[in-house]
């Protein structure tokens, strides 16, 4: 299973190297991660996406917790989160073309952040799923390349989740995605 | 100096280790970094931002290179480039400021991706000084807790960078910011 870990640690080096080795030792390939500072300056925020089992990953979120350079970890598996991922990608535009990508940029509610000749790099934000959809979507035109972030989550609050539903944007971000 | 540097590198447990050893080794500290897939599904990408003298950073550079699962590094110092990071970040709203909140979404283009009674959670994506300044601007409601995915860059194509700088979404976005 997937587990989508957050780790709050302490701003050193080495505390990466501690935790990735930790991980590499118990075969756990990393599927995605993101280091990034918090609103405590002299705190990171590691956010990673693992594979393995419940049990695996349960041992290994204990030895994580025992580094006395992380401060906190949670594993939002089970329950209730947001997750964003972001994507700079190159794509060809052969003349004449350019228009039905803009479209595609469009209804994903993606941003052109180049332009050249013969390509355009465009920025994309939402859930795993609306970027791989939107991958697929411009793969005929050509890639050229690209870099992802890799997932961060929040909890997400449960209090008024119910009544959100219909006009969450996460929800009208899922519905620009082709069916 | 702040680096940005990309390298491909090979789908393997323990590779992130690897890297992450040899900057700690070399007491270089990581401000941020972004492991994500890219368009082969063998090679993922890393985007990380250290600091340091640009001698010492030559030699990091040199060093990654020899390691036999990392493919290419490129350090964008130097080079015209894209760069873009986001950030998930949960602001209390007291009864009847929202209003005032969903202002400030609107004028920086992010995106409220969940609501609660108390708070809501945001979604931002940009570069970092846009970031930098959207959490200036809300720190007055209160920052609960905020996620940031570290940058990801890709090179910019100079052919028509002159023609695109006015209607520039890039450079749009920064005039969202307030002065």
């Amino acid at each position: 299973m997937r587990h989508v870990l957050s780790a709050l640690v302490q701003n050193q080096p080495g505390v990466l190297a501690h935790i990735s080795g930790m991980l590499a030792s118990r075969a756990f390939n990393i599927d995605s991660l993101a280091v990034g500072p918090t609103e405590n300056p002299e705190l990171s925020r590691l956010t990673f996406v693992v594979n393995g089992n419940d049990r695996d990953l349960d041992q290994v979120r204990k030895q994580l917790e025992k580094i006395v350079t992380i401060v906190k970890v949670v594993d939002f598996s089970g329950t209730e989160f947001v997750e964003r991922d972001l994507m700079l990608i190159k794509i060809r535009t052969e003349p004449g073309r350019r228009s039905e990508v803009k479209e595609l940029v469009d209804i994903f509610r993606a941003r052109i952040v180049d332009v050249s000749s013969d390509h355009v790099m465009i920025e994309i934000a939402g859930q795993e799923r609306k970027i791989e959809a939107f991958i697929e979507a411009v793969r005929p035109f050509g890639i050229i390349e690209m870099a992802r972030t890799g997932r961060i989550a929040l909890g997400r609050s449960d209090s008024m989740s119910a009544d959100i539903e219909v006009g969450d944007p996460t929800h009208a971000a899922d519905l620009s995605q082709p069916a």
